[in-house]
């Protein structure tokens, strides 16, 4: 019965680490599309989110059966019930992802963002593609001490993202207001997909450690 | 033992009831605080924020107890797994309703909006509040028809959200970058606050028949 627990437990993890990739691959050609003006990506980031959808419905079944079945408690508890938090934020992230590729879409042929700050985004999508991919190490590893470090990337993504505040909101920006709202939206969207990913790690930080480090609310 | 259950979980849906009634309120002081500039109202929500967050950890913790305690199956396992979905969505709620009294707090004495769009947010702020309630009311009379009726006000809420970026997108917005980026994050908090609320109500037809009704998912 244990070693059956085991077995399914596993197979969630391994389940949620996948999720975790889909949501890294899908902001990581999201941010392809919006920087390069690339329609055949978003199209794809586009189709692909359902798949996202269904790995977190299937996730969910996975953890509920685990309940129903074997009735874990202490920590085997808390590690599914984390496994349900983790599959909801890596579905909102793929979400936040597809309105990244939806906005490239939406523009197309035309660039999103105005030259001067493509930067900035190129940046946060890289930075936060790496925190979704830290967070899938450490559903793998339960490593406390990798999830505790993603927070100083979480920071760098949130002074980023204030930066382009700064700029947007000075006296002399050029490009006008509809530039200025889809800059805004989009930094959100990264700044957003830097926190869940960030939430997901604390989670298991929560399993491990039984403490949770936090909820991590943004600023803006 | 099973009555043991029963009343523990009404105790659980009597704290997520309240917690509706926590996030309403928040949003209906952050709307007033926004649109009448009200410094004071808006440091309330500021501060009353942090009681949101300790009934979500309370909500939380009942819940483990529960599945730990009384590993219920079936209908009684899946709403404790909705109780548990409610109370991180009505954290956020109440999270949303803290981003809107901080842009109110920020700008004073000066209003956030230009009086062009603040019709829309009292609009959308009355609609998101009403929705909130709605939702309180669907967790203590589980009626599923209550929940389903609130998608058509979900809907209004999104209208006003679109027309709004019509409005600030047009050629003749006056009133510069900076009230259009306000604006922009300003809607979209409304926005979420709504698709919360339905996902809250949308977890108990869930608890009721067993199939959800579609997560929700917003358009921009």
């Amino acid at each position: 019965m244990r070693e059956a627990y085991h077995v399914e437990l596993d197979r969630l993890a391994q389940n949620l680490a996948e999720m975790c990739d889909m949501a890294a691959t899908a902001m990581s050609r999201a941010t392809k599309a919006l920087l390069e003006a690339d329609l055949v990506l978003a199209e794809q980031v586009i189709s692909d989110d359902q798949r996202v959808d269904d790995a977190r419905a299937h996730c969910e079944e996975q953890a509920y059966a685990l309940l129903a079945l074997q009735a874990p408690v202490a920590t085997d508890l808390r590690t599914v019930l984390a496994a349900i938090h983790a599959a909801e934020s890596l579905e909102r992230m793929g979400d936040l992802a597809l309105h990244v590729a939806r906005a490239a879409r939406r523009r197309h042929p035309d660039p999103v963002l105005p030259a001067e700050v493509a930067p900035y985004f190129a940046e946060m999508g890289t930075v936060v593609v790496r925190l979704a991919r830290q967070a899938e190490e450490v559903i793998k590893s339960r490593d406390v001490d990798a999830a505790r470090s993603m927070d100083a990337a979480d920071d760098e993504v949130d002074d980023i993202h204030r930066h382009l505040f700064t700029v947007i909101m000075g006296n002399d920006w050029p490009h006008g207001v509809a530039a200025a709202v889809d800059t805004t939206l989009l930094g959100r969207f990264y700044e957003r997909f830097g926190d869940h990913a960030v939430s997901v790690a604390n989670r298991m930080v929560f399993v491990v450690t039984g403490k949770m480090p936090g909820y991590h609310t943004n600023e803006i």
